[in-house]
């Protein structure tokens, strides 16, 4: 659709921007609006987060001196109208693309995007340590982060909030507090932002002004201090926020140009005089604002589903994808994105494999808990919670929290799942260590986009936990091939009671088509027990997780050039089969070892196993790995192919490495 | 010291307290008390935690149906006097020595220890997932949390209470609040805690209960409800835990039987109602409660240092060795404890060594800053603050934010050192891949007590950073093998403005006695750089890090057997030193790689190396790494044994493999 943007055609960078009057700025949200959701139409992506922004975003590049002063947006996937005011234009159609813009803000895109982002809770943290450094250095520069709601259940965020008093007033969290009408509550925090709005109405510019200026610190008793706090939040609110050291002011109306820019200048203004309190400005938004068919799906969806927050995913503009995301999960977002364009036919989703067989599972076994960390949907929890509400925890962004809590009921009993991207358990690394392994309590952990996601990029590759899990003593660490693998793992993770055990698969569909998920449970597998699918002379495959179809293929492209292939799935890397990895080395010239995972994980295994031997057939590995570097958002099947893991690309390096040998 | 505790040898259990009259408990404590320091003189270990939960411990198993009901110490340096009345009287003289107590709680050890603990700020979690296991079968059992003021920084505790609306009125969260009077706040929770002490007197039993039978709720308008907490807070304070869904109840005075008996009754009876609001009992007690030479060194270190917390160290109990610990420090204790008995000569630590570059080379160049999560002196940044306080920074226990802290310092151009254990930045992996790594910020981590850490055990041992750090694109690891490697790595680190780097070494003292480190700087590194030792002809040893001692021995006893070997220090695990990996590999049989890291770490790297080579080399490595266990704590020398790491253990294993080729 072609769109008419004649002011926002002016605007090449945000210096053009301050060049309007403020009564042209109504005009140009309207244009940015547009121009935002013409793009993502093309390019799908987060169109909810970014439409929520439009007015903020203008009104924080008008009042402050970016990049001189620094605009750090949380998560970093409401920022696509921040880019197209940022020099970044023309290339908002590339958007996820390879080659293209990232979908969240990137340092090596633009001096307007100080700090990459993309995992939540982050910015506080980031924009700290940029204040300290400013302080050091003698600047005067101002440190704005906007940070969601949703983020803020994060650990991060608070430990942030507890270190905050460094920032002093040339410091300024804006709390982007959205959907707070239809959003299901996780945690105290939602709640306690509720209450703050149910008890306020929008706070009038000429009072924050007011407020700003009686904040100059005076000689009071800390009695008086005190008890002017607590006035202060009978007022306006925000109790909690002025204990942990901030400057509260709001709730102030996000969408409202007249409201939000008065108070920005304040707040901009306090900072001439450093020294004082950083300041936390509540603005409240509304996702999906100005684009009738997100706010029709917001009421259609009330209450449990934020409806449209998501991906337009190259959709048409007049239609938007509905998805059952709740709004808690919108929140994040870059916990969830839209699938692969490739995906469009729809096939079985692992995630919803692996959701039917733990609802099957926990039909017949009332000790089967499941905890996700605010991604009902991405993790397929939401079906189970519709099943067996009483057994499934949304314990909001709080992965650490998440792992532990897990931990717990496993001590008491139960059989919990913790069902955590691969990503996003690195933020509970330590948890994963100290409080399951280390005890050997059985939590179940289900990685779900464990390998390479695709249009979200580096930030959410799950490249890392074959390695940071397999060198944990006591795990046990699956992947599956296929649906009927998986049903298989979950199977055997449900009667793991003495250890910890992990099962990994990719983002995506199921391989095989035509094979759904078995309905009926399927038993357990022999621990640490592989199997082989095909007996070959020349050299052996053995695979590890969902690239076994690429390894199928390579094996027949490897045939057609007169080389047999002996194919194997190890389906656990840990127990390792060390019996078939023997024999593998022993009658095979080489072994290739295949995994979509960075190295450390399975391949050193295999090695540590072999090289135990004494014997050389360690020398005989081709370890077939993800590349020692952070591949960009891609398509998937992109990705792979600059991995060197593609069937061609495996047959013709396995080809190569046995006439070397 | 002989001491007579004629009621304490009534207690095998607490069945037994639980039928002494209240008016023998008071007698009881003070034979507690003795009991614990008289074991701690032998043992050493944390002595002032412990005596500062005396009374605490009693009341808790007097009021509290113990095991039935859980009782969680967060972090467990303090559970000494609890293991004492919970069976483990006869063992409580082999604390942390090995096969005998841990230093913390441990499942194993007793059905009084319902979850493991040692690193800080778990229990709640771990509680929470009690309280839903129980709530799922219908128990009736109360939670009982005990977690320290320093614990509160951490963002996990605060995931938790963000979550505390699961545990309903048998969720029992004790705030043990100590050495307010002498902490050096870090952190605004610590703010506000002081704050709430300082406009309160302790409040008496009879009010709690009153509280509490006001608790039960009623049907008030919100605006009611509202206002009644503002007007509590204001009364009592603790509104920042109630706006995160606690009931609070306190201060009380933790070392006071009488006012800590009938407020626990009381909390205790809120529990058989279920539902209602779980309650948040604030204690505050004083470390090293009882003990003169404690109390006479909190005098002595006010302000700054905490002076005793510390571990007697095996000291007569008329001594106390006084650290420099600061109080912020002690509270997180595990995070630092007493060295090994084999230690008492005090030679240069590998801490001091780094603190004492450190500041060197800050000395001439500003740009130095350097970051701790509660450690100063665990990392020896005490020093460094003493000499640059405007350049250092305690954020308190908040691992996560203190990496993402860094990459802001970083992007903003200064160049941060992140001082964390190896252990601690478990805590902090997400934020290492996705805030560092993935943007290749300069952020200097220096990894201290990495490998075997003693008498900690395995819940402190440093034994995955290499494996989790070398899977990591971008990141240049160095481990350096003596403390003037140590210098000349710390010069590489700090040159290094393009990427990551890391640095880490072991808990303990340098090797070389005679040779202190060097007063003036050392130039850098050249990167990915290893150097040889010594020429062999046989077998070679390629070392990474502190470790080197060992295989240079190992060499002299081959040597005796008459195998010729070929000594190397590989310096950087990564970049690997590929020439030099190739050269060992092809002029000697067998490639032994040495590192006091599970496996994925360095051995990984060589073997990647090799591997992509073809011609076999890669069978001739023999990776010497940590094996697969958790090892238990003794001494650390015990534990490189158990570990099959010693000099004489390494020439065996390698003369045997020799043998075998």
């Amino acid at each position: 659709m072609t769109r008419v943007t004649p002011l926002l055609d002016t605007i090449a960078l945000p210096d053009d921007l301050r060049g309007l009057g403020e009564e042209q700025l109504l005009q140009l949200a309207d244009e940015l609006r547009a121009e935002t959701i013409s793009a993502v139409s093309e390019t799908g992506g987060h169109l909810g987060a970014g439409l929520g922004v439009i007015e903020l975003t203008i009104a924080l590049h008008y009042v402050f001196d970016t990049p001189r002063d620094l605009l750090i947006w949380d998560v970093g996937h409401q920022s696509y109208p921040h880019k197209i005011l940022t020099g970044r234009r023309d290339k908002i159609r590339t958007l996820r693309q390879k080659d293209g813009l990232s979908g969240f803000t990137r340092r090596v895109e633009s001096e307007y995007d100080p700090f990459g982002t993309a995992h939540s809770s982050t910015s506080l943290s980031a924009g700290l340590g940029f204040a300290a450094a400013r302080n050091l250095k003698g600047g005067d520069e101002r440190v704005v982060c906007v940070i969601g709601d949703g983020a803020m259940s994060a650990g991060m965020a608070y430990e942030a909030m507890n270190n905050v008093a460094i920032g002093d007033s040339r410091f300024i969290a804006i709390l982007n507090d959205n959907d707070m009408s239809i959003a299901r509550p996780v945690g105290a925090m939602s709640g306690y932002l509720s209450r703050l709005l149910s008890s306020r109405s929008y706070q009038a510019a000429h009072n924050v002004s007011h407020r700003i200026a009686r904040k100059i610190p005076r000689p009071l008793a800390r009695a008086a201090v005190r008890a002017e706090e607590y006035a202060r939040g009978m007022l306006t609110g925000g109790t909690l926020f002025e204990e942990l050291g901030f400057f509260y002011i709001g709730p102030v109306d996000g969408h409202s140009l007249p409201q939000l820019l008065p108070v920005l200048r304040n707040v901009r203004a306090a900072g001439d005089k450093p020294g004082g309190r950083p300041i936390l400005l509540h603005v409240v938004t509304k996702k999906g604002k100005g684009y009738p068919p997100a706010e029709a799906a917001e009421d259609k969806f009330h209450g449990v589903s934020a409806g449209f927050d998501t991906p337009a995913t190259k959709a048409d503009e007049k239609t938007s994808e509905k998805t059952s995301k709740t709004a808690s999960e919108s929140k994040t977002q870059t916990q969830d994105s839209p699938q692969d364009k490739t995906q469009a036919a729809k096939p079985i989703a692992w995630t919803r494999a692996f959701s039917d067989a733990l609802i099957n599972a926990a039909n017949s076994d009332d000790t089967i808990v499941a905890v996700t960390a605010a991604m009902p949907s991405g993790t397929g929890l939401d079906k189970f919670a519709q099943a067996h509400p009483r057994r499934c925890f949304d314990v909001g962004i709080a992965e650490q929290h998440a792992v532990t809590f897990c931990a717990g009921m496993a001590a008491a009993g139960l059989r919990p799942f913790a069902a955590i991207y691969s990503t996003f358990l690195q933020r509970a690394y330590d948890q994963v260590v100290h409080d399951v392994a280390l005890q050997s309590l059985p939590v179940r952990f289900v990685l779900d986009r464990a390998g390479l996601v695709g249009a979200d990029g580096p930030t959410h590759h799950g490249a890392f936990d074959i390695a940071y899990l397999c060198c944990l003593p006591n795990f046990v660490v699956m992947a599956p091939s296929d649906g009927d693998e998986l049903v298989h793992m979950l199977e055997t993770q449900i009667l793991l009671d003495a250890c910890p055990s992990a099962m990994r698969f990719p983002r995506g569909a199921l391989p095989h088509p035509a094979r759904a998920t078995t309905p009926t449970p399927l038993p357990p597998l022999p621990l640490g027990k592989g199997r082989i699918l095909q007996e070959g002379t020349d050299l052996a495959i053995l695979s590890f997780g969902a690239l076994l179809g690429e390894a199928q293929e390579a094996t027949q492209q490897l045939a057609a050039q007169g080389l047999s292939t002996t194919l194997a799935d190890a389906r656990f890397a840990k127990p390792l089969d060390t019996d078939l990895v023997r024999q593998l080395a022993r009658h095979h010239k080489r072994l290739a070892v295949l995994e979509e995972g960075a190295s450390g994980g399975f391949a050193t295994q295999v090695f540590s196993c072999l090289a135990g031997e004494g014997d050389g057939l360690a020398g005989r590995i081709i370890p077939l790995t993800l590349p020692d570097v952070f591949l960009d958002h891609a398509e998937r099947k992109e990705q792979l192919s600059e991995a060197q893991l593609t069937a061609t690309q495996i047959s013709t390096r396995l080809a190569t490495a046995l006439t070397n040998t």
